[in-house]
């Protein structure tokens, strides 16, 4: 695969999700279209689309067809609602309290808090009715369903994203050992993208297969890899690029990767880990794209 | 039924649910167990445990034998966990600004801010985890799984409980109509009433019926009784019975059923619509307790 094939497929999948996110809430209801509103203001934010990315791709590399995949939009995107979610409560005054998200207010600056709760639990919600739904009209499964719905809410739960959030909060304005900033993250952000994988293995009709098990396995080095990464580039990024101020990280006296391991040090654990998701990605076929797309993870500057 | 076998078996409910939310959400993990501890905190509050009851008795109704209704106390539980996460987050300042919930501290005043927040959040996905692994492990099918998810994930979304409270946040501090007070109230505290009885006949393996159709048409009328009462309560009920201020309705500039209507008129309609009610129940069998229930509701004092 080319970097120019790379980038058509890349832009295609992002594209395409964009589309399906652009509508995925319905039409607002006339009386109380400002919680819709504001949801749908928040997932027209941008971002990487990594989630519905991955669980497209990862459906993709366990067997579904190339074309078919597409029928699969919804539910991958589905992820996206519980990231945006996660992303609007976690800019709320009584949790990060940040005014800007991407580069633009955040979902409470723009439409008050009341609403932005408001916003943030419906998205919540919605994602399991949009998996449902898929179920009642034969995209899926009633199976297929209840296993993704089952990986999605664990996943995101007390044991998961709600889980690594709450040492977050723990962890406020102390020093943390690797051991427990690496729990953390597995909670906080890694749980969400192992997910993503999960569900795509799933409806390709993998489930606690050996490639699920190797697909559990890549996600969770992904995972760390990627917070890693986002630790570096709040040390080395620019606004421009990340859309959100520099150094906050230190500011708030948070422990990151950095700050334990060093930057050489956190570059170095970043590599070791990809070079370990690469290999474990010789197992599924067609993987062409994957594996580019592990190791500009690596390098991104966004 | 006598009153004290009625007495019983609502106590019987009350029980079994009580103790089946005592260990829903499983044991906290060591390092993120606060949110999980404010959880059940909110959980154990109390309350009258409606919406499960309205589940297991609407699942007995429409034919699941007495025995049989206890194998989904959990399914019928997630009501609870949806209901107990709405009110989490309707007590934080950015909401009503409640420091008591049902004459205990209200959870953000017990646990702070964030850990109730990320405490309703997890309710929130809690509830649908649930309803998945009791398909995964074969207490209802995948396709009854896939309808009880629909059928709670669209009653506590945009359109239903979260449409309402938009509704209501945008209606505060004017006078609104009684059609907006009755379309915001259907939302508010309707739909997930509805959902609870609709779930009961879903389990029953009603769907999309006659039966389905009139347990709808049913609990759109008990929801609006409901209601009613708790605004006729504000009014002439007492802290003890409530645990909760009186007169905060009226304090707060709320529109009301008893503000619109006067009290008279609201009691009025409270008791048409039960009379209405308990025509709809005629359709069903072993309609004895939820006819004494129906008419209980209309007559509480708490």
């Amino acid at each position: 695969m080319t970097d120019i094939e790379f980038k058509q497929k890349l832009e295609n999948y992002q594209t395409r999700i964009n589309e399906c996110l652009s509508t995925i809430l319905g039409k607002p209801l006339e009386k109380s279209e400002s919680a819709t509103e504001a949801a749908y203001y928040s997932l027209e934010c941008g971002g990487k689309r990594i989630r519905p990315l991955l669980v497209l791709e990862f459906a993709y590399i366990c067997g579904v067809p190339e074309e078919k995949v597409w029928d699969y939009l919804p539910i991958a995107c589905t992820t996206e609602l519980i990231h945006t979610y996660s992303l609007i409560h976690d800019d709320l005054p009584c949790m990060d309290n940040d005014d800007f998200r991407r580069g633009k207010l955040s979902c409470h600056k723009q439409y008050g808090e009341d609403i932005a709760l408001l916003a943030g639990d419906a998205l919540n919600t919605k994602a399991f009715e949009i998996i449902s739904n898929e179920a009642i009209n034969n995209v899926v499964s009633f199976e297929t369903a209840c296993r993704l719905i089952n990986i999605l809410s664990s996943a995101a739960g007390f044991k998961g994203m709600v889980g690594g959030q709450v040492i977050d909060l723990q962890s406020e304005g102390r020093q943390i050992d690797i051991d427990t900033l690496t729990l953390l993250q597995s909670g906080k952000t890694g749980a969400m993208i192992t997910a993503a994988c999960l569900m795509g293995c799933a409806i390709a009709g993998e489930y606690n297969s050996r490639i699920y098990a190797d697909a559990a396995h890549y996600s969770a080095l992904l995972g760390r890899t990627f917070q890693i990464v986002d630790d570096i580039l709040d040390v080395t990024g620019d606004f421009e690029s990340l859309g959100k101020p520099i150094g906050s990280d230190a500011q708030q006296g948070k422990s990151t990767f950095v700050s334990l391991l060093g930057l050489e040090g956190a570059k170095e654990q970043a590599e070791n880990l990809t070079n370990q998701s690469l290999a474990m990605l010789e197992n599924f076929k067609n993987n062409e794209f994957i594996k580019m797309l592990t190791q500009k993870l690596l390098n991104r500057s966004y």
